[in-house]
């Protein structure tokens, strides 16, 4: 496959040479606007006619103000430090005989995911910045949109790294491709990254569900309790990083739930809620067990009051899908414990679960979410994209040397 | 699965409580050398019986020099620094709101490996070290001291996160359990690497082929390539980082070829040379493209003369199974060359292939060597065992506030 010829070539470049590339996207997108307008005016005529919901049509138009700030995303990603050769790890293995361990990046990297061409702009930088090649696959729904930003990246910077593939059975063949995919990363439902993994042997980096919670602990600031779960409930409730059910100490729970209660129902936030707590909460529904496993994404929760942060930890380990999970407490120690304890992508005191974002950890921009745990877990930024090698310099040593009774020893000595 | 709550509660252990647990071991099995001997009699009695070939019968023998050096191995595991929650990132995104990523145990990790009781030491120890649940499939040949070991370590160090399988049927049922186990790292041939891949949804760390090569430049030391190059296919030749091809620089042939091949006619190695090679190396046979591609394994081995370090990269990355590639060179720039685009797990210079192994690289051990690309490459010792969390510590921060044309912004200062 020529992207695998165009990832050698791609990891190889300078970053001198990679930023000048994304400089000339980020030029040739401005001066494009017009024929990006008319593919994507297409697009958005043909999904109207389809009835497309407005939610989505929304991620599908590239307005002026979107096309400006892919713009400066990509002027954001020449501004972080290159992420290729990075030393890892540096040892000397004995005098003048040296290991490094160096990042360098993945190869060749297929993205499938929605009908949002903002997103493939960023896809298509961070893929470049990192020195990878990509195959991307974005929503139906923008495929004149994406057709004319993948040439005008390629007319802007050479298209030996960058593919876009279209339909449905491209993904079938991508899947199959596994001598020269590395690395697959979906969005979309979760029954979509389910079928990517059970359909292929390429390795995945996916993320299932967002059952995320947030503990309220007896030691809570109320005031702050009250504003972190509003806001990781209701501020975009859509968001897989938004908080489907709350747990509240029991010491907690007379003062803090009526106001829950009252800001949720103002709101219009539906809570179901367990047998402690409906007593404090008027107008909720009493929760069924399947509540606690359910990811709402809509104005909708399940309240749980629990005795003491030990069950709360012990319900998270239960029913959260381990992507973000926060603790509200005034108490070093009970945050000790939940950061201890909680085995979740993100761990999160004092602040709402929203916050699990790569733009908002500084990770420049992100690829996805991870909730696995190997290779990358938690926003995938740039360094999601790198793998690393091990380079080890010598002067003609042989193992026969090292081997036996009277062999040299290693002195194993860390340089950095 | 009981597995996953042992899991929990190993990896919330403290460092010196994992120490101990590990010098108990070390106690224990020290204790228990009749007991073992017991064991692994049967098993080499029957394996004896069964007609095992002598080298595998080598490797099931758990002798007294084999126990010691497992215990002293237990040891040294103790005097690497603690895996578990070494601060990897650390950034303030505003201030007094501070992000951090730090290491964490995987979870619970399947090892299926050869019957070589000391592997289950090794790997038991590795786990308990990184604070990570096991479980051990070993070779059914050493069914009887595996068993053994596996009491041995749960009476010494509890019995909550190690689980010691014995048939092939619970193979089948440890690589359905997507639920309970987090990594599986087979070990073996091959078409069981390959197998294991495409019978789970867990993700796994493998590694497929070794075809190693090393280039001689024009450039090359003859004395240094010749010593690097029988070490690399004569010193273990069953190993996978043992070469299997020879590139020789067109220019280095003339001198460097008939030494190798009287080296190698001394050692009893054979020979596929190509068209030009087989010009200086009397009694070699001429190579078939598919020589190439072979994993000799034994005393014989591939060579091919070049004209430039340029078809020397373009055949790594066209027949390199990607583990370890060298390059015997006097040149700066050569090596600069062969380091940045040869994109191999391991990339030496000046030293022979064989080097490629987790104790050599000061990893203390391994549990395997990756030729996948994701998570860990090359030689995987502890930090290829954890996972990382990430840690957002704040004061009430919601994302309302930092939302918006007049919101709040991120300063994003790094911390470490």
């Amino acid at each position: 496959m020529a992207l695998r010829k165009g990832a050698r070539r791609i990891s190889s470049s300078g970053d001198e040479e990679r930023k000048n590339l994304l400089m000339s996207i980020a030029g040739a997108l401005d001066f494009s606007r017009e024929r990006i307008r008319e593919a994507n005016d297409a697009d958005l005529k043909a999904a109207e006619d389809k009835g497309l919901q407005p939610s989505l049509m929304k991620r599908l138009a590239f307005t002026e103000e979107k096309i400006d700030s892919s713009i400066q995303g990509l002027k954001e990603l020449c501004s972080l430090p290159d992420p290729i050769g990075r030393v890892l790890e540096k040892r000397e293995l004995d005098p003048g005989f040296i290991l490094e361990r160096v990042s360098f990046p993945i190869g060749v990297i297929a993205m499938i995911f929605e009908a949002r061409p903002d997103a493939l702009v960023q896809i298509a930088g961070l893929a470049l910045r990192s020195g990878n090649a990509v195959v991307l696959k974005g929503g139906s729904e923008a495929r004149n949109t994406n057709r004319v930003l993948v040439d005008i990246i390629s007319e802007a910077a050479g298209n030996d790294w960058i593919l876009g593939v279209e339909s449905h059975e491209d993904v079938s063949i991508l899947l199959g491709m596994d001598r020269y995919i590395d690395l697959v990363i979906p969005r979309g439902s979760n029954a979509f990254v389910r079928y990517v993994m059970d359909h292929t042997r390429i390795p995945v980096i996916g993320h299932a569900d967002g059952i995320c919670s947030v503990y309220i602990d007896s030691s809570a600031d109320c005031d702050k309790a009250l504003s972190i779960a509003v806001d990781s409930k209701t501020q975009y409730p859509a968001a897989c990083n938004a908080a489907e059910t709350f747990l509240v100490h029991e010491g907690a729970a007379p003062v803090f739930l009526p106001k829950l209660n009252a800001e949720f129902a103002r709101l219009g936030v539906k809570v179901h809620a367990d047998g402690k707590a409906i007593a404090y909460m008027d107008g909720a529904v009493p929760a069924v067990p399947e509540d606690f496993d359910t990811e709402f994404l809509a104005l909708e929760c399940a309240v749980k009051v629990v005795s003491s942060i030990d069950e709360a930890i012990e319900h998270i380990a239960e029913h959260s899908s381990h992507h973000t999970d926060a603790i509200v407490t005034e108490s070093e120690d009970a945050k000790r414990r939940f950061f201890q304890d909680v085995d979740s992508a993100d761990v999160f005191c004092n602040c709402s679960t929203r916050f699990a974002d790569g733009f908002r950890f500084g990770l420049g921009a992100e690829v996805g979410i991870s909730t696995g745990k190997i290779h990358a877990r938690g926003p995938v930024g740039l360094s999601g994209l790198m793998t690393s090698k091990w380079l080890l310099s010598g002067h003609g040593e042989t193992v026969a040397e090292y081997s036996g009774r009277n062999g040299k020893s290693f002195h194993h000595k860390e340089l950095i």
